[in-house]
């Protein structure tokens, strides 16, 4: 059964936005009365029968709806440095979708050498990986930020950060499963001195992600891997 | 400094590939005397001062070697069925390189749509993963195998594979970071029942990679990093 995303599935029929019902009639090319599952991207599911109303123009009379609950306690989330290359920092939210990311805030640092993120396409990409994967909750896409706005922002009490240099209790030591986290991930050239301090005095603590040199994706993914699987479900 | 890969670094002098030569001297146009790094890809790097002898011929003369052991007391072996989508895959082996894979067989199974790769291409990823990461460990790259031929070759003892019907016990359960393990990830599709009970016959074990469906690559990296991580040094 195909998949459509819709923010909200409270009434009896639904409108698919422009994009999901020309997705849904031009490519896929489905026929009046097909059942569909939906998604809202925040714990609602539901099943219904597609009705046609136009060339991109179709609703959905819902007949089934199933709200789930978060498959996780804890929450994770990534702040993340964005990359010289794009489809790698697209990569890194595609992964960190399928593997149960809460919530991810692109992170300008010093080292950064990308401001400026197209965030509709993001967004797409965070919405076609959580229909992909069957998730039904999608992340939070925060705008692009500096440190000192996150850092006076709502955080957990559980604040890591990934920083290459030095010795660092490994992520397996550090990380508790039980708590909401937020983790930092540099930019290719990492953190700063003058922001690992910053980071440090806003508790947060320096964790290694093992001996080798991991690209700033891979660090996120990574780390998004491991706090999800050690909650294991 | 710039690292470059070859795979015997025995002698004083050592030649580096067309390839490699070329790199350092058209692209990155290195001058004579420049002091560079060298991997050889089964745990020893060198430094010494590159001699420029031709437009793409240059060699090295070693003025200091290293011999590393490897960093992980159990090895990763991962096979996994090749994607669709090529770039997907060689992401996968960027990664897995990254996070510490000792083996990668591109596994064939029933539903794996693409037979062909272009080895040459892939061993290139690896090879500028390892460099990239700074390891000293280049993985194995195996040629493409069904799984009869891979089940009548040596493999350790810890035998795992990712499946997504059924219930299974999370990886975080099942896997034993004190052995070597080889751990079989399936196409979009999955493996068949069939192949899911030759697996089991062959002392295999099914384990969870948690309730999301997951990417072929997406698995494959997930669970290198488990692995990796849970070694955590």
């Amino acid at each position: 059964m195909h998949n459509f995303f819709l923010p909200d599935l409270s009434s009896a029929v639904v409108q698919l936005s422009e994009e999901e019902a020309g997705h849904a009639l031009r490519v896929l090319r489905l026929p009046e009365g097909e059942q569909v599952a939906l998604v809202d991207g925040k714990g609602t599911t539901a099943v219904g029968h597609l009705r046609v109303l136009g060339k991109s123009d179709a609703n959905v009379q819902i007949t089934e709806r199933k709200i789930h609950t978060p498959e996780r306690a804890a929450r994770i989330h990534m702040a993340c440095a964005p990359t010289k290359q794009m489809d790698r920092f697209e990569w890194m939210l595609e992964k960190c979708t399928e593997l149960g990311v809460d919530r991810i805030t692109p992170l300008l640092t010093s080292r950064t050498e990308r401001a400026h993120l197209r965030m509709d396409r993001l967004r797409k990409v965070l919405v076609s990986a959580m229909k992909q994967s069957q998730r039904t909750w999608l992340p939070t896409l925060d705008e692009p930020t500096t440190i000192h706005p996150l850092l006076s922002g709502h955080l957990p009490a559980q604040r890591l950060f990934g920083w290459c240099s030095g010795k660092h209790e490994p992520i397996k030591q550090v990380y508790n499963k039980e708590q909401d986290v937020v983790m930092l991930i540099g930019p290719e050239g990492d953190f700063t001195e003058d922001e690992s301090t910053l980071l440090r005095e806003h508790a947060f603590r320096a964790t290694s992600l093992g001996h080798a040199r991991l690209r700033t994706e891979t660090a996120a993914v990574a780390s998004c891997t491991w706090m999800n699987f050690a909650q294991g479900t």
